[in-house]
């Protein structure tokens, strides 16, 4: 594919061939009619593993998945606007991972799109806000050099999920041209001068925090902030973030509280807050009443770099200014005894910890049972945890399969709540094609369980049945054990700790994908 | 609800009360933190009937089922802009559709937009391609006028579906009022004189054709074609409309072929296409080589109207005009015998003519089993059949539930290939939960079959293994039957024509939603 004989490649060769001469190794797709040339252009292209995802959603949070772990984008392939539709909610939390991803959207061929036939819509329109870059390859001379350039876009200046559209007649003609590789956009470094600035600033505080993103969280970054927390200086994550080095060994920063109040009186008396890769911390959602912006008042703000910087340097930069050559302790391996007795988030932490291989990845899509299962992980072995960052429930499964894609050598955890599972419950068929090699636990409690707590919160008053209704998943109770053997993926049962415990064991021993449903208090 | 004190009504409360007042008797909804006061204020409303879907797609395409059969629109529930991209393909569809349709799409409070929370993203731009109309609530005050303004927009000019965002605190605080009434658009009738150059030039014409869709496909509207089929005119459909009564005793009008190639092969020799209530046929999707617009060379085109019209109306004032007195004959009821041996979409589309009861509602996503199945129905009980309008696969099963939540005293069967059924399966388990009647048909070929098909038409090649792959969604093959019951729809499968006919027999008989996967070549 990558060198044919330019007068017959067509369209939808130069593009996918641009792709793989980038570098780009998967393709996370659900074509349609409009997509046919593409299909048989990635047929004859060894370098790109494509795997089928049966709803779009599956496809844009697998593709998430494998940026975060890969750090290069995946490709996906949507039908018009109506895919990009079903994938919008799994690029919008992509956007919020800063993760880059390309999705190719094919549309009708450009002479067809004048007579409105039925899967026609404003594309462009559709996809545009959602976009760090978009454009449609019009003409079938340019679809690889649109290719390069979606490819260096999504890098960024923060790097994203950009579109590239495809109308069905510049992938079918001959003429396409490989494109050249652009100059690939790389996370700015913050100016000395303003990194000496920070460090003066901060000798003048009594109190400074620093709240933390993006390249802050890899081991490098939180080797840095180590030093910096010895020098007096809290050290806090963000409440959600892409992906972190965890574990034995790596220091353990503390996280930005959930709930506006709690992180608003965890942070009073700061009088600096250091923002590192990361805007001022503000509420997930507003409630009466209660603050939006997370900065108790008296505090400063101090900026040092957003989702475009590499806040690993930041903070090496800074340690290295303020002389803090110490670094705080951090904990050794330990691990907690077998849990007995109910079975809880808390104990499927522990069973967690107890059984997490070196180097696991964990996708938490675990909702109001996902903070819970955390907290006991701190002292397993080393690993990466993956997290929901823009809010859109359902991204841990497709999340799950894109990270085994990029890391066939790993294992894979993903924690889901029974609700947000639902939403794209297809992915656990494309684990089973691909023996994809995650276990997936899913909490079962039968509720939209945040939202009964949210309901509360919001002083929407006390809820009556049909309330009630809307925010309880039973009746009918979903058997997740049945569901997930429909869909060619082995699940079992767990309702008590010892159960899930031996589960979680046997599933991780076991090459290939798993489920266990954990019925856990609603 | 409706006349609380308004000091003390929210503007939640002033949005669902306008709702109720103006008819609006059912919400498909599914909920999130920043629609918790929309909740309770539902909850407080007892002429509303909420229905909790785990997906939004399944909300959307549940209100668009609703308003084909009640003819009025249901309310949606959505949360930000992520619940409106899950929901966004079978809003499209919808709007093909022509179906009225208010969607509410929970926003963050006003105040806190500008901290750019996670879940926040630029929802006018992201609803608007696909909005008839869309305004976004940010004043409690003008919650129920805008909720009025919402139902009137929905039907027209024409009739589709709508946006209202409702900020949070829009919905928490008290100051709402109820909005009153505004005029409602109603369909056009085409001016009379139109009517009469028409039959002059009807008058003239060798081979007129008409090609109708919306109201045209009624009862009212069959029988004036049928008039104008006894005075010499050939009477089409459009391939894919949003409902159409048909059976014993109505005039069955042919249907437009799905392939371009087929069409303009069928519709050669035309010399005058009168088009009433739809545009010009066009190809669903482009080919190399084939053309886009179905009308052939030297046929005169003649625009009766669109979406917008009462088209029942234009073929009675156009039969009126031209003397047409008698009626085309219209066949009785003629039920087949039962068939034997292997399964296939004809022997299905048997089955249902043998047991569909009167005034069954059938939503039909079968894509290439759907035709088969059409066909032998066409003299069965009388009926309405109802198709996917706008090509995104995954509405069949939506539709059903929000048809037989409209009426709930007909039975709704449901056509679904296993691929579109893979994309909204959660439908389901509303199906369980809402007791709707339900029978939902997957044909199982373990295929996207009509993409096999398609890949040969566009000339894109022999398929190798990575094209086969994409278009397989065997390798797990699904089970239909246990992803059902796991969702709480008993279900069965059936391999040949008599195991086929007898579960269609029995499922129809019991009340309450039930599956069959049938078992149907690849």
């Amino acid at each position: 594919m990558s060198d044919p004989d330019a007068n017959t490649m067509t369209g939808a060769q130069a593009l996918v061939g641009t792709l793989a001469d980038h570098g780009v190794k998967a393709c996370f797709a659900n074509p349609g009619t409009s997509e046919m040339h593409l299909v048989t252009a990635l047929d004859g292209e060894p370098r790109i593993r494509s795997v089928l995802c049966l709803f779009e959603g599956v496809a844009t949070g697998a593709a998430d998945g494998y940026a975060r772990v890969a750090g290069t984008p995946a490709m996906t392939l949507l039908h018009l606007g109506a895919g990009y539709l079903n994938g919008g909610a799994n690029i919008h939390n992509a956007g919020r991972a800063n993760s880059p991803m390309i999705n190719v959207i094919g549309d009708h061929a450009v002479p067809h799109l004048k007579y409105d036939a039925p899967l026609t819509s404003d594309i462009v329109g559709l996809a545009g806000p959602n976009s760090r870059w978009i454009k449609s390859a019009n003409k079938v001379e340019e679809t690889g050099s649109l290719a390069a350039a979606a490819y260096a876009a999504s890098f960024g200046p923060k790097p994203g999920p950009v579109s590239l559209l495809l109308p069905a007649d510049s992938a079918w003609l001959e003429g396409g041209k490989l494109g050249e590789r652009l100059p690939q956009p790389r996370l700015r470094q913050v100016p000395e001068a303003r990194i000496q600035d920070a460090a003066a600033t901060i000798a003048d505080a009594s109190n400074p925090v620093i709240v933390m993103n993006g390249t802050a969280l890899t081991e490098a970054g939180l080797q840095a902030a180590a030093r910096l927390k010895a020098a007096g200086i809290r050290i806090l994550t963000d409440t959600f973030y892409g992906k972190m080095r965890r574990g034995a060994g790596v220091f353990a920063p503390e996280r930005m509280q959930y709930f506006a109040e709690g992180a608003m009186d965890d942070l009073s008396g700061s009088d600096l807050m250091i923002l590192v890769g990361t805007g001022a911390p503000v509420a997930f959602f507003a409630y009466p009443g209660k603050p939006s912006l997370l900065v108790p008042e008296g505090c400063a703000v101090l900026d040092l770099g957003d989702a475009s910087t590499d806040s690993a340097e930041t903070l090496k930069a800074l340690a290295d200014t303020m002389n803090a050559n110490d670094a705080a302790p951090v904990a050794p391996l330990d691990l907690p005894e077998a849990p007995t007795g109910d079975l809880t988030a808390q104990s499927v932490g522990k069973s967690l910890a107890r059984h997490m291989p070196e180097d696991a990845l964990v996708s938490d899509d675990g909702v109001s049972n996902g903070l819970l299962s955390y907290l006991p992980t701190q002292k397993a072995q080393p690993h990466d945890w993956m997290m929901l960052t823009g809010g859109a429930i359902g991204q841990g499964m497709p999340l799950a399969l894109g990270a085994a894609i990029a890391a066939p050598d790993r294992k894979v955890i993903c924690l889901s709540g029974d609700g947000a599972g639902m939403y794209t419950n297809q992915a656990l068929w494309s684990m089973a094609r691909e023996g994809a090699d995650v276990t997936t636990i899913v909490f079962v409690n039968h509720s939209y369980r945040i939202l009964n707590i949210e309901l509360y919160r919001t002083g929407a008053g006390n809820p009556g049945p049909t309330a009630q209704n809307m925010l309880s998943i039973g009746g009918p109770d979903i058997d997740w054990v049945q569901l997930s053997t429909s869909l060619g993926v082995p699940a079992v049962e767990a309702t008590t700790a010892e159960a899930f415990d031996a589960a979680l064991e046997e599933a991780i021993a076991a090459p290939g994908p798993r489920l266990i449903a954990a019925v856990v208090p609603g």
